[in-house]
């Protein structure tokens, strides 16, 4: 099952890693690289990341068998729009963004119909850095990947997109686009939401200058996520709205009610938060990636 | 300046390391431990943490020209008051804990007056672990540890705390206890509470086995504060409420109005915090320690 030609459009940490990681695993014999900004798409040749590149997505989808859509959330409906009518007979879609709804929901505007080719996944992978500078062959090494096919998804093309990303070094994951994005909105939305949060808060402190240097590694790792694509996060927050909100609300009125114990200096109270978050993190600890 | 003799009340992964650190840098005649938990005392002996230890404050600190308190802050007002009148002529007394004006307090209380010797301090370093066996002689290497003399403090007190630290591998800076206590509200109070408050609301969201076993790297950095002891914790929100509470508003604050940024899918809005977190985060990420 080697790709005749993969067409990569969007070629950042994400994408460019997949193309790096497919290459050296001798499962693809040509990328095409596809992108606004030519400098990064030259970047990406000298890099060997992809052979050659058109700033046209109908044009780099041309003759491709496999078409990963490595943009933002919120440019996933022109890229459809864009490849439409261009895309080959056999060719397979498929996207690596954080939430997956918006992008069911958008093809299916795009085309009228949920498209059989379709099949929508999300590395659990990545890093807080971006663009093809960042793109490493071992990016997906025993990270999970998760693939929401619709119910119009072909089981082949289902099948042809989890080789790929097993070829990739990834274990390959199922469940249904409303479910992925419900769980995600919890495990990584929130998060982020919170972590661009609190250094966007104490950004606006008086003082802040000495406020980061009184900083330890704690802050540190709990604010490594408020170094994230600004873009791409923008992009989730919308694409993902309504589970985030969801997730959000219930942060909040549990938060409200971690403020009130410690109003109420109630230290049984506090005490047993912290008992049942440390023992459920060191719990579930060896479950998490990377 | 060596230590003649080192009287360690709380011998746990801070108040074990000084010790090593000290031992060590031959900074350090004798070490004497005290704790409730003989075990992990014995423990400390045999890991060469300690030379000898009493369960009695007042027993463990005499002869002893510097005794560095490691106990959670909670505790801090009965030891004061079980080593009072136990003091060495030329003794000067330390503290570790993560907040200092309620140290203050508790000296003022049990000497009725603040204590010349008295030199409150807090080592910005320690992870997630605790407790005799997590201690290692480089936790302090390279670190800050801010000291927070009061009116009273005598300066050749201040010196020699000083000098224990440095000699420990540490970089000293001094402020007030106050302000110490505000800044640190915002970059690890605060922080703590909002992993502590996330794990704790996930583990009782349905699902929670999926939800985890879908975490990324993100989530585990994010949430490794949430791994930090509760009984700590539960003492510093005690022991720096006013400051926690004050953080906590403002944030919580800051944080309904990015909920308000999604529900009106404010996408300008939205990108304009992520990019001032992400730009103030790397701007200021070489001053985070450890």
């Amino acid at each position: 099952m080697t790709i005749r030609r993969l067409a990569v459009i969007g070629v950042g940490l994400i994408g460019g890693s997949l193309a790096l990681a497919l290459r050296r695993a001798g499962a693809c014999a040509e990328v095409v690289g596809c992108g606004r900004n030519e400098a990064a798409l030259r970047r990406g040749v000298e890099l060997g990341v992809i052979d050659r590149w058109s700033t046209d997505p109908a044009q780099a989808v041309e003759g491709a068998d496999v078409v990963v859509l490595g943009v933002p959330l919120g440019a996933v409906r022109a890229v459809l729009q864009a490849i439409r009518g261009h895309l080959a007979e056999d060719a397979v879609v498929t996207d690596v963004g954080s939430a997956k709804l918006s992008v069911v929901t958008a093809a299916q505007a795009v085309f009228g119909q949920l498209p059989p080719w379709l099949v929508p996944g999300h590395p659990i992978a990545g890093n807080e850095r971006s663009g093809v500078e960042a793109a490493t062959a071992d990016l997906f090494q025993r990270r999970r990947v998760i693939l929401t096919p619709t119910s119009a998804t072909d089981p082949g093309a289902l099948e042809r997109v989890g080789h790929l990303w097993r070829a990739a070094g990834a274990d390959v994951l199922c469940t249904d686009p409303e479910h992925h994005d419900q769980v995600l909105a919890a495990t990584s939305h929130l998060p982020h939401m919170l972590a661009f949060g609190l250094v966007d808060t104490l950004a606006r402190w008086e003082g802040v200058e000495e406020i980061f240097a009184y900083a330890a590694g704690g802050f540190r790792d709990f604010t490594r996520i408020a170094s994230s694509d600004p873009v791409m996060w923008r992009d989730i927050c919308l694409a993902n709205r309504e589970a985030l909100l969801a997730a959000l609300h219930r942060y909040r009125a549990d938060l409200e009610q971690l403020t009130a114990l410690i109003e109420a200096g109630d230290a049984e109270g506090l005490q047993a938060v912290f008992e049942n978050a440390k023992a459920t993190r060191d719990r579930y600890l060896p479950l998490f990636e990377g």
